[in-house]
């Protein structure tokens, strides 16, 4: 998902897999092979001899094990000291994939791996339970939430942060202001500015009713070819400034992270919605002729391996949703007194 | 290389990768793993246990043992087994990686392997070496190289060949008729007819001076995408017969193979050609400091791995080529008696 995202907005990829498996894991029944550390090390020492560690961008995702992590983290440190002479060369995003929805799904030591790592990076993607993970707050609230946000950013000083799909419906009713649509989910960002400080924005975009394998590779790779874009967009000083942090004067929604997560958004929205179309056909006309033959535990099981496939991000044939997004959604800025009085 | 241009054509594509090599082999340096014939067969069967199999065109290509080889021409004949009450609806492409230019770089016993498998294929892609291994025939004329062709068809009952670059200029004079123009590759194609005989056809095109690395595999993928798009704009019947074979009646030029052929050669011509543009300019701004410091084995080194990099396939900001091509060449057929005389 990542690597084709990339290439189709016109990147140069280099890809180091992780796995290698039949199928994504959303199917709850998968074969074949995790990368080892050595591995992964040993890949990355075969460009560096050939002379092929020129990349602008590094994103790294899921890793098998807390060995792996620190393997994927040795290479972003070597990439970043490669660059240090020019700042700005090279950024590294970090998608911390330690688990969702309340549940860790990668061994309890990856969780410190990740927390050595993270502060060598430039953008980290934590879905909400992540930053939970790595800020040790829990998010029930608007406010909680700018705290876990401001917490990573001190803790980690990681320059910028995206939470991928808050779901505020869950929030208490006092912290959700009427200002959140029903049926959406949230999207937060922040920029540091020079003292450390959150420059917090958020976008709002319409939930879709179904569950995609792979939106959170398909968001991180979106964003690293969008940034990567906006901050050239920018100001020239920008881009040959460490870690591509704007000045205190830019504000929230004028930051390119913020213009970037607008569009990724709404490429998103559109090959999903497309997605959705597409399953609801496939669904319709599905082959269940000896279904009835099955146990109920078969049955289920068949039906679920059935939705898995007919819900596989329809990539290939809307790609120019993602080249030229159509939809446009707006980030909002927020701050700190803007949020209702029963959430402070 | 195979993998995004069959993407970017608008095939959803499940790859089984072979290997997992840092960079590809032109470098003359590389660290990685290869897949073993059991992890494999162990991804495969991932594929089936979740019914994500129904595909409509398998192609394979570098297998590394011939274990591995084996293990692909299992999935092969597996997938033909699932399909056989749909006579069309499934598709194989067998690239027979085996060696170029008079060396085989592959270990001796995956030639017997590759012998074994063929058989079950519907379209093979050897270059004129593997021909020759494949035939036990030496290409040194037109009347041998359709003699192999004709060997090949017989042999291992294959419907389908094509021949990727051929150099006509390398045949003795006589062979050489003077209709190939100077500086050129010649493909040459071959659907057989119902009583067995090949039905020929050649494209010229102009060759570039430059090697570029994965051209086979960008052939391969190309065509795969191409000749089902030239088999679906044909007489509906041919859809749905057996190995898309077309009727006696069809001229060379006419069949399937040879339409998507010239589109293909089309789309690499002007692939190639920017790549060699970019490759130049990059070569012209290379960064060669230092150079002087180093042995003269060590400098021809670095120079070889710089002009490696510099001449990578330019696919990504090339896509409109590959969609929408727009050179034009043309197949001619090909009879025996078109020969001239010295090489009968």
């Amino acid at each position: 998902m990542a690597t084709l995202v990339m290439q189709l907005l016109g990147c140069d990829v280099a890809a180091l897999n992780t796995v290698h498996f039949s199928n994504h894991t959303g199917y709850r029944q998968f074969k074949g092979t995790r990368a080892t550390a050595e591995q992964i090390t040993e890949i990355y020492e075969g460009l560096c001899q050939s002379h092929l560690t020129d990349f602008d961008v590094m994103l790294s995702g899921y890793a098998p094990s807390a060995a792996a992590v620190e393997a994927v983290g040795a290479i972003g440190m070597d990439l970043q000291r490669k660059a240090e002479k020019n700042p700005g060369s090279f950024f590294w995003v970090l998608d911390p994939v330690m688990g969702d929805q309340g549940r860790l799904y990668v061994s309890n030591d990856v969780v410190p791996a990740y927390k050595r790592i993270i502060h060598h990076a430039d953008l980290i993607l934590p879905n909400q339970f992540e930053a939970e993970t790595l800020s040790g707050l829990k998010i029930t609230s608007l406010s909680t939430l700018a705290e876990a946000i401001t917490a990573i950013h001190a803790t980690y000083n990681v320059p910028h942060i995206i939470i991928t799909s808050v779901d505020l419906s869950k929030f208490t009713q006092s912290s959700s202001p009427q200002t959140t649509p029903p049926d959406s989910l949230t999207v937060i960002g922040s920029t540091t500015r020079s003292d450390g400080s959150p420059r917090l924005f958020r976008v709002d975009v319409p939930a879709l009713d179904c569950y995609f394998s792979g939106t959170g590779d398909m968001f991180a790779a979106l964003i690293v070819a969008r940034l990567r874009e906006a901050v050239f967009a920018a100001d020239p000083q920008l881009r040959t400034t460490k870690s591509w942090v704007s000045p205190d004067d830019v504000e929230a929604t004028d930051l390119p992270l913020a213009r970037a997560t607008v569009q990724v958004l709404a490429s998103m929205h559109s090959v999903l919605e497309k997605t959705m179309e597409a399953r609801d056909a496939e669904l319709r006309v599905a082959d269940t002729r000896g279904d009835e033959l099955l146990s109920e535990e078969e049955r289920l099981k068949r039906e679920h391996l059935r939705k898995s496939k007919a819900a596989e991000v329809r990539l290939v044939r809307n790609v120019q949703y993602l080249r030229e997004p159509t939809m446009v959604f707006q980030a909002q800025e927020w701050r700190k007194e803007d949020l209702p009085a029963g959430s402070q």
